[in-house]
């Protein structure tokens, strides 16, 4: 694929893929594939009881969605899976403000149908449309009040690779990337959550500021796809 | 849905969904959504040890696939899902002759991505189609001989309903039905698995009878469906 | 052991074998044995509450119940025992009017001493033998009411066997069968449950329909057994 | 039961109950009954590599062996089950020469069928007898050398009751005792094991003392009825 | 190091070592370190509702306190971790009246920071001075009546090693002893509890005894170590 | 305590603190102390067969680490404890050449003994001295050459609380924080590791960047620190 390194992959977002849940997304990133639904149950965890509601996420790869076989886990804890399912709840709960959820759990699910890097901005990035028109039905619906939208939420990673400054690593990129950083910003270009890792050096202060404004960038062509999403979604 | 009790709903099988795996099925089957993936891995289970090839299927439900969310069966095993899978599994391997497969195990994932009834019979169903490209593209490949390709595999479910025998049940028909069968057959119209349970009542002999010949129907449109997905994907 | 193909196994069954439940039965049949207790307790599932009561069954191997020692499944579902307690449990709620069984839970626990074949259709048979003599007692004592008993319930295995229709399965002859059929039948003749799997190699309508016919004939024989040993336990 | 507080409760055992493991013992002690089984593997623990062989031992007690049913310990360890399977191991390991036992490992599964207090002492008791003949039948078949038998291993509880020293604990008196003490002993008189708990106060030395020699009494007793059943095993 | 049969290795308890719970102890006994520390919940388990308080124990070895690494015992039981803090929950509560601690579970958990044999008596040891120390201070904070303390408990090994009766193994010791026995101890010179093991021969009744009284003398010398230290901490 | 946002707490090393393990650290942070322990094992993961060596952390809290007790992750991995024993790992491997150190692994095992914030810099910045001492020695002993030592590693926190930039926030700080950031930084002022949330609100990219010189100020005297540790314990 010859992509620009400042150039994100070609983003879709298809919404109410399925019809089951109070809403379904299928965000494809390149090659990669992920559906992310959400459900409430009107429970909430004890450390939220009488404060209002509860937003948390999960995340899961199907068996097949890489060349080689992803073991079910299946009778113990995955460390990676916790900790991305960890970070995608983290993300989105900053964009709702949960007292004003109602008594209520937001369950968003994010499993990933093809692999091929980015799956947990992916997550975040769709997981937010998914949670997002989830809210504006209930609002519409009159069980939730307007208010409790604070801001859009998403993701993206860039890498340095080769010396070069990457956006939007796919799998060949991720697995020659020197530094890997995971950029999560809200609507306003504040940082919710920012993960660098020097996978084979350390970087300098200046590499880490050119890949933060990189990501920068990024994030505000991947609001733009989930605004037309979420109008779409919401006209019907 | 207005659909004869004799009917089969709408079966939609697409091949090569995804791009990842040796081969990757997306059936459709009314509602019900099931992703089948095929996956070669150079090993055998310790029984299967200098004898050939082995075949194993897999089972699960995303957790949005249906409006009451499913929870990820982590750190336990759910005993419905292992029941279905060692079915797919048993259903599958009756389709091939394991001796020829060379020493490597065949995984079918099927996931369960919308459900609306019938998963099991989708896996089996869509599976097959997975497994039977999985080896024809090995065959291809040079890598396993024909006579490896046995016999089709398909299944459907029949039921009794308010008096009534219905051919493949829905959600719907499914919580309502006395009676409830799964049956599996092979290309030469012989059973490979039937498991008849009576829900809410037991069933005559002559009801037993009528529900097998309802089946031995469906199974012969859907090897139509199986027949016409695989010759597409292999004249790619 | 020389038996006609369509005869049964000798079957014993000793009630009250030990002293501590409120029904306890050995069930003997050829080399197979296993012990069932039923126990009941004030309490039902939350799927049940203020419906009625319920009956669940559990079934196990003891580690020396065969030539070859069978693993205690601590720290792991077993998916065989899993499918088999499965079994047990839906055929002996047939046996029942669980809306009219009080607030409790009957306990069925099947445990195979020594195993021949056949242990899934003796913990059936035997089970329902501690189950009704247990809900007799109950309804002696004024606790449940008389119309909680709807009907009999037994079960055994036909299989194909180098071409010959055999009633009733032992090891050996299970481990060489092409077709290994269980069958759990009431006392009007109707069936519960039928599960039917080629082993080795499909079945035609006509071996199906035999097979169905050889354990029609065995079951009456089972619900004679049964009902001599419920006579004696209620007689004392 | 009138019985002297220095009196054995009945105690019988019955070799070659069930047909199937290398042997098979069951040991009725008063109301408890517990069924020892037997059985080889060619195979040892990494800490016991050319070293000769080794004996281990599991316990576990019937779901219908008490009043109050007991679950199934799947899932989960339980304590109490360990702590009594590592003493009886230790305790039938004392009896044999492990070196001489060749590459194999013995394993003694106790399975109490129906408990009435003392199920870790039967165990012992019983599990040496089938250990014993176990290795008895493999010295015949010439597979194991006769000095692999070391000594005979039995064992008993005592306990303070209400001010008397009473030996062999029914359950009813286990759980009134202020003290409880389980004696392990070899052919020779001498003390494997000796588990001695203030359950309710402390005891001073000389009821200590006093305990000792109660349980010295009934071991001996125990070596006889050991004796005799394996001797009529070995006579068949 | 030199050191007589009859002699205790260096004792020394470090009361407050931690600021955070409610009572902390190190104690370090000859090169043996386990961190002690108690803390109070308001809640008792089931059993105990209604009817006063509970002490409960845990004991775990971190990975690095000997010279091969321990596995922390993460997805699993470990059998002689859980046969440990059995035996020490058992041995504490005799030091404590239950029923006048309210409503609430005192948890002393004790670490081994570094082990060099006898880290279950040093936890006894040790656990006594932290459950004391609590005790006290919610004594003299008015949340528990004094009444509630019983009597001191104080615990040590003694064991054959070569034929030589041994006071206190450190692990060289216990590694090569014949025989091995732990020693529960109250402040009246009763026992609690006796855990005597031959693990490579058997003991004689004389032998036995002898071991006892060594046991006496030294715990009589801990109980003045745990009387100082407790001194010293309810005087700051 | 008084202490200046842009001041560490004091901090402590103490090298070779138990006498057990190959180097053993115990690291005083303000109130939070972690035991960090070196150990290696001739053994590698199979990733790294025939490539080198290996260095793994794993993390853990005492229970009575902090005024409310941590329950011990028995039987179920806990989230948070596999994403900081992943970070910790990750973070020390950048301080050694893998490829260099033989065909082992090296355990750093981080206990926290008293928790009150930071545990995981604390962890990092300790348990390099810890793995550095077992290198160094191994280096000595002539089993590693010196080449395998690449740079020093240590970490610390910093965050934004009250609208104030912190270094190194202790638990009140930290739970107070609006947002909160992990810094783990090389000998050579680069990055490792950036790990910066929003805990209350998202950050402007003038607030990261003024966190970030906060975090190299504060590492810069952690690598004192530890020169002065490592200097004392190989002097030895």
């Amino acid at each position: 694929m010859q992509r620009a390194p400042d150039a994100l992959r070609p983003v879709t977002i298809t919404t109410d893929w399925s019809s089951a849940p109070l809403a379904s997304v299928l965000i494809e990133w390149g090659r990669t594939r992920v559906l992310c639904t959400a459900l409430a149950e009107d429970e909430v965890p004890p450390f939220r009881k009488d404060k209002g509601g509860w937003l948390t996420a999960e995340y899961g790869m199907l068996p097949g969605s890489t060349p080689r076989r992803v073991k079910r886990p299946i009778g113990k804890q995955d460390g990676r899976q916790t900790e991305i399912q960890r970070l995608i709840g983290r993300a989105l709960r900053a964009g709702f403000d949960l007292d004003r959820l109602g008594a209520r759990t937001l369950w968003i699910d994010c499993d990933v149908l093809e692999a091929d890097g980015g799956t947990r901005t992916a997550s975040i990035t769709g997981g937010y449309v998914a949670a997002r028109i989830a809210v504006e039905r209930l609002i519409a619906a009159g069980e939730i009040e307007p208010a409790a939208l604070l801001t859009p939420i998403a993701a993206v990673s860039v890498g340095l690779v080769d010396g070069t400054s990457w956006l939007d690593l796919d799998y060949p990129l991720d697995s020659r990337a020197d530094v890997d950083m995971n950029v999560v910003m809200d609507g306003a270009g504040r940082f919710i959550e920012v993960q660098g890792t020097g996978e084979r050096r350390a970087m300098s202060r200046d590499e880490l500021d050119a890949l933060l404004s990189l990501a920068e960038g990024g994030i505000r062509q991947l609001f733009a796809h989930q605004d037309q999403a979420i109008a779409r979604a919401l006209a019907r």
